[in-house]
């Protein structure tokens, strides 16, 4: 998938896309400097020579030449998608971001360079406004769009990254993220999809198709998240003949990453895995950050490893397929990487469920990009990583005393709304907090109070033997304002579930 | 455990103290330095002003002073072990390596910086040959001596480190080697230690003693490598109430070594561990590399991880409890060691089982070296790491087909004759390698025929269901002469059990 900058001369096309290729790892194509190298002169002498549709020409010949190569960052001329058949070309190949600017800010940076620009040669600012106006209608209908009048070219390279859905992960371990449709990976050795009953059903015909993969099928739910499963992937790695140069390709959700990239990461001492997440939760949340592990009857997750995959392809599209109640669950984990530091993804998830399913793909792309700014920060849970655990402490126990009758993000809606309920009883957040936090939840139809009928003191010690446990207090990630949560240790564990 | 550096003017005590002090990532002491500053004068000066008893009384205190701080190399003047306190002092505390060096050599470097030896102003030659024919017998009396005449500084570095038996890996993690009576280490919290129901009966209390620590018993031998155990242990970590700041100690041979890492490694997604080996093999091969992991029906180490401890105390006191029969087997990766790269340690194997007895500290220092050099280079097995598998592609096959009835080394002293043959009917090697090989395992009691009544396709079908396999051919670690493994890819299976 291939990332096109656009946008009108002077919005940064070029120094942002050397950024953006930076980040992501990819190699940086100036289509300008392409055809300029084609025709041998500068485009300023193409036009005077034989016209601005000869530069077009050379732009269509150039953009079939990119694309053709390897997976790259491309700064497209200021005009080069006026032409529809350049447009299809590159919407069909990639992604197409523009850039967007006030005049004063083109202005600025134009005054630098008044060469380059063949179109605005002569009075500059006259004819800017003039080329605004002319090109608003067009610039107005690419879907992806980011500012670029404020904020450091790291900061921007981010935005980018986080709405073409595109991200290169390195602090623990090197890999892509690609939110988007399913694609082929080649060069896979001997490749073997795990997948659950339920998955299977719905996407495996494609997506083993799409590797030439075999495939290995368990049951479906947490309660399969055990030693048990993992035993069985094991052996059946064995029997399929897996070696260590293989690919294990998790398809499904959060409890298929979990089981697949553990057993991943431990046969023959560590073997590559790709992750396909099929539900929500898995795809904002489990599929990033290389957690994986199993349950033991004690508790979850006793038994892991960080390994994170070699790449997650997060495809909206798999979410069609998904019950109600399993989306709804998944919201619950974006509603808390909205809480914990994007309030616009917090109000979208308080726009309710309709808006949330018209709008899938950007919030999956906005809880994506939380959470990996997150984990690529502290990969380890040094520090702020357990800002994640937001929900968790309380929900987690839940979750497990429930024996898996609320699903984990259930869970975690009553573990958030009940931490923010005692963030405000001991006076670390507003009442008027709780209330949003309440109502985000209840509008997406997740429930936010612990079940009457559910003994408080099983809670309180599954809470005790969770994994986050220190010796005397248990550390919560409580939330202090939208966008904001502090790490705070408590002791008096009673108080919280009250 | 110190290091002092110690040796005649010139040797360069200062100037390689640095250099080690920064591979062991320990603080460097020049104890002359230390010395000038508390007296506020120069050495000459002293000697000038009160006499060298005077000298002496300062060596003595700063002595003091850098013993009771942390641990650290430290440089000592030219006779500061000359006074019986001292050097009673500094052999309690540590170790002293002494640096010898060609008259030649020292009179070179002190021709440099004549000023700051105060016994040799004046006439330097007739001095330095007064001052070393004065001081030979005392010199002499150290047992660990090192040649600084030839060699970069680096490589005289690791020379002491090897000799010391005191090294610092980092190429899979941080950690320090030592070998040396067994020492308390301060400041783990909730130290737990796993051992084996044999390993118990001789070290346990004394460990437990040294680390105020509770313990897991386990049964001993390679068929309680398995998931069983491990998962055994995660239980019991649990029941122990260890959390992810834990340590366990893992005291005992590979077996244990490998169990115990590997349980660490995957305990709340790992937790750090320590290697206290107590058998030969596991001091000199297992406990070093961080390579951990459980054998499955189906073959050796077939599930495990990268996991290196953060620490591993090599104490050969420990080997004078081993059965004779474990201590000979353990020679075997010794051998192996030294037709790797090391042929000096080849020739101690070579000298018999009752000169290895005598010598057995030296032994195990000379061939952890040689690992650890190996694993530094290639800590994950891309490339040369896997010199180390000589004599283990048939060794794991026939200990797995013997139902271990052939202990680990056994199996490996027949692997790795087996294969020196194979490398010698290919034309890789002389029939005087394959003698010199088949000898030092007959000197040391070891076996090097794989057993008449054991069925060869049995072993050719575990060798292909090996994690080493590749799809067609295996690549083996064939010895083409002493001191030099090649690595190369084999088809032709048969051939080599012949």
């Amino acid at each position: 998938m291939h990332l096109f900058l656009y946008g009108p001369s002077g919005s940064g096309k070029s120094t942002l896309g050397r950024q953006l290729a930076h980040d992501l790892k990819l190699p940086f194509v100036d289509l300008d400097q392409v055809i300029e190298i084609d025709a041998g002169m500068s485009i300023s002498e193409v036009v005077e020579a034989e016209g601005m549709a000869k530069v077009r020409d050379l732009e269509t010949e150039a953009m079939k030449q990119t694309i053709n190569g390897k997976e790259s960052v491309v700064a497209l001329g200021g005009g080069a998608l006026l032409r529809d058949e350049n447009r299809k070309l590159v919407e069909q190949n990639g992604r197409v971001i523009l850039l967007k600017a006030e005049p004063s800010t083109l202005l600025n940076r134009l005054g630098k360079d008044p060469n380059k620009r063949p179109l605005l040669a002569g009075d500059l600012e006259s004819k800017l406004k003039a080329y605004l106006e002319g090109r608003a209608g067009h610039y107005a209908s690419f879907p992806l769009q980011v500012f670029v009048d404020n904020g450091g070219i790291e900061q921007i390279s981010k935005h980018v990254q986080a709405l073409a859905g595109r991200h290169h992960l390195s602090a623990m371990g090197e890999y892509d993220v690609i939110v988007g449709r399913a694609f082929r990976v080649t060069n896979l050795q001997n490749p073997i999809i795990v997948t659950d009953e339920n998955v299977a059903k719905f996407h495996l015909e494609k997506i083993q198709g799409l590797f030439n993969a075999k495939s290995i099928i368990i049951s479906p739910g947490e309660e399969y998240k055990n030693l048990e499963t993992v035993s069985r992937l094991w052996r059946a790695f064995l029997e399929n003949g897996l070696d260590r140069k293989s690919t294990v390709i998790a398809l499904g959700g959060g409890v298929i990453g979990d089981l697949t990239g553990f057993a991943a990461s431990t046969y023959m001492r560590g073997i590559d895995w790709i992750g396909i997440p099929t539900t929500l939760l898995s795809m904002v949340d489990a599929s990033l950050g290389g957690k994986t592990g199993f349950d033991l009857p004690e508790g979850k997750n006793l038994v892991g490893s960080f390994h994170p995959p070699k790449l997650v392809i997060a495809d909206p599209g798999f979410l069609l397929t998904l019950p109600e109640r399993e989306l709804r669950s998944g919201m619950a984990e974006v509603v808390k990487h909205g809480i914990i530091s994007d309030p616009d993804l917090f109000a979208m998830c308080q726009r309710g469920m309709d808006w949330v399913k018209d709008n899938l793909e950007d919030v999956v792309k906005r809880a994506m990009a939380v959470k990996i700014q997150v984990i690529e920060e502290d990969p380890f849970e040094k520090g702020i990583r357990a800002k994640l655990n937001l929900g968790h402490t309380v929900g987690h126990a839940i979750e497990l005393v429930s024996k898996f009758e609320l699903r984990h993000g259930e869970a975690i809606a009553i573990g958030t709304a009940t931490e923010a309920r005692y963030a405000a009883r001991v006076g670390l957040a507003s009442q008027s907090m709780v209330e949003a936090i309440k109502s985000a939840f209840l509008e997406l139809g997740l429930p936010i109070h612990i079940p009457a009928e559910m003994p408080r003191d099983e809670i309180l010690r599954v809470m005790r033997v969770d994994k986050k446990k220190n010796a005397q207090a248990i550390r919560f990630a409580l939330p202090v304002e939208i966008g904001n949560v502090e790490l705070v240790e408590v002791t008096d564990l009673e108080e919280v579930i009250q």
